[in-house]
């Protein structure tokens, strides 16, 4: 598998100059640390938002730092956790007296390296909250939700967080709020084709010419089942039946994202969420918003994940208010 | 090559719906005709501007529409050319008194079709004016640069089109202000992997595990030369020395986009921003915008292209202007 690099073993640093470069109204680099990613201007007396993860999901996680998102990411190597000091660095610049909001996705390297980074911040008197996205239905079952893993619906999550905090709420504000947007969203995804490390330049797993993995995760964990290449429309029917049966909507108003996860074209996306649509109707849910796109990819892996935020008039204003991050405008 | 779709013979239609359902607060089908899709509110007593092409190359073209970029499109099926019939419906449809702007690519179906729905406007009595966009150098030397090939480098010729339109300029103004734009933008790309056709599901051209295409057009057309992978740099060298070679911006600012053809990650694409902008800056280049990820493709094609925009004060001003499509915030 082919890419368009210098050195594999420098892809995140090469990337990040690259991303810093052309963000430079938006982003800088912390002094603290090479793999902290800060905003160049943070409205004053607000919680500091702070995110981070693997390399190799943008725009996630560092393309979602700017005005009403994230306001500090640490950089992980490809699919690996960032170590707790670029995380500890991004809450230092990022802290300005109210609290520091860490969101993370439920994998065990950043649950024990961003809990590491907040007890050093603790430590240095900085009130921490954490919440860690467990959006992912397909990785465990409801009985055993907190095994589940994180995925796209992070998204959604981070948007409403940086909107709660540029509004100048408190920590406690904008924790239970984020809390309750972390509790409403779900995901599903699919793949058809796998990605491949830059460093090993092999695929992420097998799949024959006619199958497609249900319910698989973004670093190519196992998903719920391999079945046949099925239609668009099966597939949508899937995703909304077990996200619903997961966490019902009925008679509510949601808000849908169709995420790319790298090589599937938004022509697909654009059919998916045709589908998606039909079925979210036949089940009576509005989308009071819907994103269709690549929001968390998984290099250039094929197929797509469908989540859905469920909002009451709150996450909707929230969801709603513009950001202007380095990969977004909204 | 798998693709999550309902039926390949109607993917522009499904993918149309989808499209349409998620947008429809800014386009709408025109009731003139199907594969038509046009503003839903335009400004008032301003120039129509009217663009489109073959679909299979999402975000363009019709993700395109609205606020400060085009007002209209044309949809054709996947890589082929739309009809004269929704190109004229389009243009019926954006028709405010003031004329309309035809902005297409340099293929042979597009340009007999859209100068042919142009006649039929103009015996309608509807002003018309057409730019045809080539700014692929690879696909022909300067000498027959009316054979160059229209890529990447058309997103900077509607956005110019659309703000300048926007501004209430006459048609005149907007044609002549576009044409500028459209002299000043070079484009040039290299493909890693191929795309496949729905209908077919057949690659459109192989590669060796080690090769890659030089010069490549958006849908499969030969480039300059195969040759070996090359690392990111040593291609952005190649793309910024041929881009202006042909065109001298040395001394002055430019605007940079570094599109991905489909597959290829937003990580090798900041990658690669960063060696180009190594190479703009040895060359006394400034680069004033820029703007990295997927603004033309061609399906799932591996690969990139850079496309270079001289600007003066009025185009960077106009570039500047905020603009809300259904694909694009800028």
């Amino acid at each position: 598998m082919k890419k368009l690099i210098n050195n594999p073993e420098q892809v995140v640093d090469d990337m990040l100059a690259g991303f810093l470069r052309a963000n430079a109204a938006i982003v800088r680099r912390s002094e603290r640390d090479p793999r902290a990613v800060v905003r160049v201007m943070k409205e004053p007396d607000t919680v500091g938002v702070v995110i981070g993860g693997g390399s190799g999901h943008k725009p996630a996680f560092i393309g979602y730092v700017g005005e009403g998102m994230a306001d500090g990411v640490a950089v992980g190597n490809i699919f690996a956790s960032p170590s707790p000091y670029p995380i500890l660095a991004a809450m230092q610049d990022m802290h300005q007296g109210k609290g520091i909001l860490l969101i993370y996705g439920n994998y065990s390297g950043d649950c024990m390296n961003f809990s590491m980074a907040a007890e050093l911040a603790e430590m240095e008197g900085i009130d921490v909250k954490q919440i860690i996205v467990g959006d992912d239905v397909a990785s465990a079952p409801q009985e055993e939700a907190e095994r589940r893993r994180g995925i796209a619906g992070e998204f959604f999550v981070y948007k409403i967080a940086g909107a709660k905090a540029q509004s100048g709420a408190s920590l406690e504000e904008v924790y239970a709020t984020t809390m309750k947007a972390n509790g409403w969203v779900r995901s599903m995804g699919v793949a058809l084709s796998p990605c491949s490390l830059p460093q090993t330049g092999k695929p992420s797993f097998t799949l024959g010419d006619d199958e497609m993995e249900i319910g698989l995760g973004v670093h190519g964990e196992p998903g719920v089942r391999r079945g046949p290449l099925l239609p668009a429309r099966d597939v949508a029917k899937e995703l909304v039946q077990t996200i619903l049966s997961d966490f019902d909507c009925s008679g509510g108003e949601v808000a849908v994202l169709v995420n790319g996860l790298g090589s599937t074209s938004l022509m697909e996306l654009y059919i998916m969420y045709d589908n998606i649509a039909d079925e979210l109707e036949t089940r009576n849910v509005k989308i009071a918003r819907s994103f269709v796109g690549e929001y968390v990819t998984s290099l250039e892996m094929g197929g797509c994940s469908l989540s859905i935020l469920k909002l009451d008039d709150e996450l909707k204003e929230l969801l709603n208010k513009p950001a202007r991050t380095g990969c977004l405008t909204l």
